[in-house]
């Protein structure tokens, strides 16, 4: 028998579907203790609240989120706003004793993000942010390989996130659809939206980062501002390249912008080791490329690994359908969601928790701090 | 307010899974006029049915499909069993006057498929047969490229659908699993399973073939048979390869076996017009390759398109998610039953019905008479 | 000290160029025994004779190939004409005792062909035909896997060479430069031009072939002849696809055409064993894929093998660069050149010697018989 | 009538023998007015100058560069000695009124550099750096792309150099031929040796660099000396990363390494503009990446362009074969070489010369800088 959990969202955007998708699929796919519950859902207008719940089968709307994390009959709060809202729900959240799934980045920065861990570890609860990235197989795959020690000595990790849609002046920013671009809402621009994911798995992948020497750029210098109506400067980062040093002793070279034609989401990541290689791709997810210098001299060359094979044992697969047919975006957060529930049962956290989450804080501060010194910063020690 | 239209569910393996999964998100993401119930799973056994209705929300289990076509409470017949027994259930459920969703291929051969569309189109209930993949978004951009005349006279068209999945001789064949290897349950082999799709995709992109001349073999001639028990003679075609000549003069070339080693789907599609070209892969099934001849010389080549991007205009990716984001293989199922429904209330049917899929009969049943003949042989006009 | 071969060259255009470069360049290369001089070209007009020799160094210029093949200083013969012209040099060449290098195909036909392989063998001459491709080194070294065993029982043989050069109604028959488009001079279209490179490097990687069926069309009827100056009826193929049978029994898919929108010289091969496969494109000449079954399962995948790593094993690619460095499409005539001047030193000629040359000219006859005859055809014993 | 230039090769190495290739070819190939004859051919050892003299056709051998840039009959000097002797020798050549071919990098560093551009202008001699991957088809095509103004405002230039091949701390430094790894014959590692090159065209691309700062990096801190035959420190960088800002206010992001593994000569870049990017890398020479903003929304994707269609304007194409075939690295050489003598008849000095050069040794002296200093460095103005 499955026990039921109770999901109170906050939330109704973007990301809000995402995961209001992983609630209702997760237990299609997997047999896992749980069975989420979709009780309310929360947004400042109960118009777009109630949109939303029909379409998702929420039970209930709110509109006020404190009223919801007030709710006795919701078990965990999903978290589905802008980055500035993060720490003060959470906190609340926590204190509620609910468990608590954030999207990402966790905070605004470090303190704020800290507090958050201390919240959540003080109140005993369940907590997990979705970096849903690392659910990728291709990209769990990746871990494995890395982990069975299959690269030997790492020399090399390099990852960047490249996107296009901002580069026309006429994108504003602040507001519901556009808050990245409004730096008292997101924190920062391309840094902690789109190199927090390529952060959060580097560190997973390849362990702490220790110095990082940062570049960063506006392009488009004001932009209208949705809230106020105005033409306003453009307080965010449109792109931001980054070197530094992994504790490993690689060298990390990472860059993400919004400015860059042609691509979508493009986020790639490679890693050079000592006897193999491997390099992924957002674009084409379902595919890892390996390279491994101990094959035989004259067949050496890149592996184009569809990772569609459950039979050849890669993550997740052996859910989904048969060889060689793909599954989308969509399901890294199923697959985030059941391992969180795995880990509900069996006491050991799926990660990311908030404590975890919380070191790509500490790496954004870094990176961030870096571009306004103009020199190298080390990373602080979470 | 959506209308409810009660399923019932006849089967419950790979396919059955695949359209459950439609029915359970459809309206998450289209907007409908219509909302699926689950309402009933039909197998022999009550056990098996159990599982998958607790697993997928149906209502109630039966294990007799006279039976659940006999409800009163049930609108639709979805029908996800081996080819042999389309026939007799499908006359069944349109006597009984319900709407039927059929897995493809339709029948056995074309005959048979005949007194199925004869059986839907005197009773006047809604049908169409799941050839999903006229819906991967890049397969339905091909299409509109086609209709908008971008390749001018089209001189060639060719497909192959390549796997390797019974290179073993200890695969066996019959029964539940591996009933696409027995000739009483499925057949064919390749042809009925595989050639059916880029048939059916190359008669909707390319129009009417006329005449084909064929080549099949089984390379391994006997197997197991889980039924009987036995080693028997195996009566499918391993391989199949036709040329053949479509009524706007264009050659065709299909090729589909079981026994490439290294790919697992590779369904591939290449029209090569006096203008331009496309071809697709379902490797990568959110790409399309396009080439235009009148792009400036110098600045020529394939287009890999990322059929992702819902701005550009790329068929139903504004359901899903943001640029740059695939979905998979499952989307295919949801975005052809958004089409049923929405043919429903447009009184416009969603295609291929019985009668348009009973085409791609007649060709498999001229491309197996061919193999027999050894012959060209014309297919029948429909 | 390398010995001196005199050359007469039989030819000015752009395959007279290929095996010029191949005669400049092979001793800047290779260690070789053998050195050749570029004693003679031979053309009809002496000023065209007189501009190719002053390019590459012929030391003298012939207006009738008869005088050249008498003359006591030529060793060798190269034949660069059109096909209807190959059996009469060679037959004469043979009889002056000179050896001979011919452009492929050998001849217009089986027997044609036949006389020549008579005529080299009574006159005991050394003889190649100059099936180029067979040199690229990712070719060579797709052989040197098979020969190893590597593929296990091989199933399918795939080739296809596709071209669009043709498309445009503007394009002449007949001449210099399009003679490849008049069937008395060309003997066929794309079947002795294309499919003849496809067959020649099928029989050496996977050994006869028993039967072909075969489908032809010329899309376009009528072209203006550049000979007589009157638009005629165009007597070759434009387009050839043939099925077969190969001795060992796995089944070969062939085709190729010049109206294949988007492809120059698409010539591409897959080869699908039980243990593995094998893929290439001449578009990438330098990039073999390779797929084995035997890596680990997770891991599998098609390698992508960049053919310029000599210390890796790669054929002939110790006598260029470094690794990463690729070659172009001339290398392929002085490899086979360098093995030519090898087989005289060793007495072991290079293949494909007139012998083995004349197995894909009996293919061919078969190829076009089955076109002609409608139904499969069994290919002559050579 | 071409007009013969008497050249005096001074080394005998992998550019050495890239260089008379070259020489050997560019008359094959072009028409020109100029015609080089291999007069001379210098390296330390007779014996090693004459094996390389009878390969390549040199008259005669020196075995002390003064006496060759002594010699009358010598009109043009091609320098291809490790990095520390190259302002020695070009100066002498310059005082001597030889024309001088320099292997990349020019120098040193910039100051030495600079006496090498003070030496041929004030001796008014002909002078050019073999930065060859200009002349690579794709890359040129790239740079009349940018010419067009096809990109409108650029924000990103990106450039990696990836190899692998001192990986193991068993290659030694020094000498002959690992020069490249000792300190003192090299001046650098990685930085002047691959990120020259990744700078020249750069600068060619995208204009000046204003500002850099760099990582490097040496994973192995000590091997063996092949000249002293002891255990030494090594004093080059391994690895090189670098970000930057250019005059056009675009941002640069530069990576090299000998240690990753899977790529032996990996030089990719990839420009971002308003309207339009490119890319490209080494390892498949022969394409170009092109995405276009402007083309028709749902049909944008990268176009992979194969540059060998010489009727569709491919630059240096019409020379070589037919549309469809590739030509190799060492082509580069002889497009550098044809452009050279073009020079010299239009009195339009082919580029890179000896002060175009010098640019990239004053951003080579700006980015070591940076790393020794650990900050944002100025790139002084040349």
């Amino acid at each position: 028998m499955t026990k039921p959990l109770n999901v109170g969202m906050i939330g109704y955007g973007f990301m809000a579907k995402a995961h209001s998708n992983a609630y209702a699929q997760v237990n299609h796919f997997f047999d896992l203790s749980h069975r989420p519950v979709l009780k309310a859902i929360c947004a400042r207008s109960a118009d777009n609240a109630k949109v939303f719940a029909d379409r998702w089968g929420y039970e209930s709307v709110e509109t006020d989120w404190r009223k919801l994390i007030g709710r006795k009959d919701i078990d965990l709060v999903d978290i589905c706003v802008p980055n500035n809202l993060h720490a003060e729900i959470a906190t609340a959240a926590a204190q509620a004793g609910k468990m608590i799934l954030c999207e990402k980045p966790l905070a605004m920065n470090g303190p704020e993000g800290l507090k958050m861990v201390e919240a959540v570890e003080k109140a005993g609860v369940p907590n997990m942010v979705w970096y849903n990235y690392r659910r990728i197989p291709a990209v769990t795959l990746a871990r494995r390989i890395i982990e069975d020690g299959k690269l030997g000595r790492v020399f090399h990790y390099r990852a960047k996130f490249l996107q296009d849609w901002t580069i026309s002046p006429d994108v504003p920013q602040g507001g519901t659809a556009t808050w990245r671009l409004a730096v008292e809402q997101a924190g920062s621009g391309v840094t902690g939206d789109l190199l927090a994911h390529c952060i959060d798995t580097a560190l997973w992948l390849n362990g702490p980062l220790d110095t990082v020497n940062t570049m960063t750029e506006t392009f488009i210098k004001e932009r209208k501002h949705n809230l106020t109506g105005k033409v306003e400067k453009v307080g965010i980062d449109d792109a931001c390249t980054f070197m530094g040093r992994f504790a490993n002793g690689s060298l990390a070279t990472f860059e993400s912008t919004r400015y860059a034609r042609g691509h979508k989401a493009l986020y790639t990541l490679e890693v050079n080791g000592e006897h193999a290689s491997i390099a992924w791709d957002l674009h084409d997810l379902h595919r890892l490329q390996y390279f491994d210098h101990r094959d035989e001299g004259r067949l050496r060359g890149w592996r184009s690994i569809h990772v569609t094979d459950h039979g050849g044992g890669h993550p997740y697969m052996d859910k989904w359908w048969v060889p060689g047919l793909q599954i989308g975006y969509e399901a890294t957060f199923v697959h985030q969601l059941a391992d969180f529930f795995t880990g509900l049962k069996e006491s050991k956290p799926a990660m990311p928790d908030f404590r975890d989450a919380y070191q790509t804080q500490l790496v954004l501060d870094a990176v961030l701090q870096s571009a306004k010194d103009q020199k190298w910063v080390n990373v602080a020690k979470g």
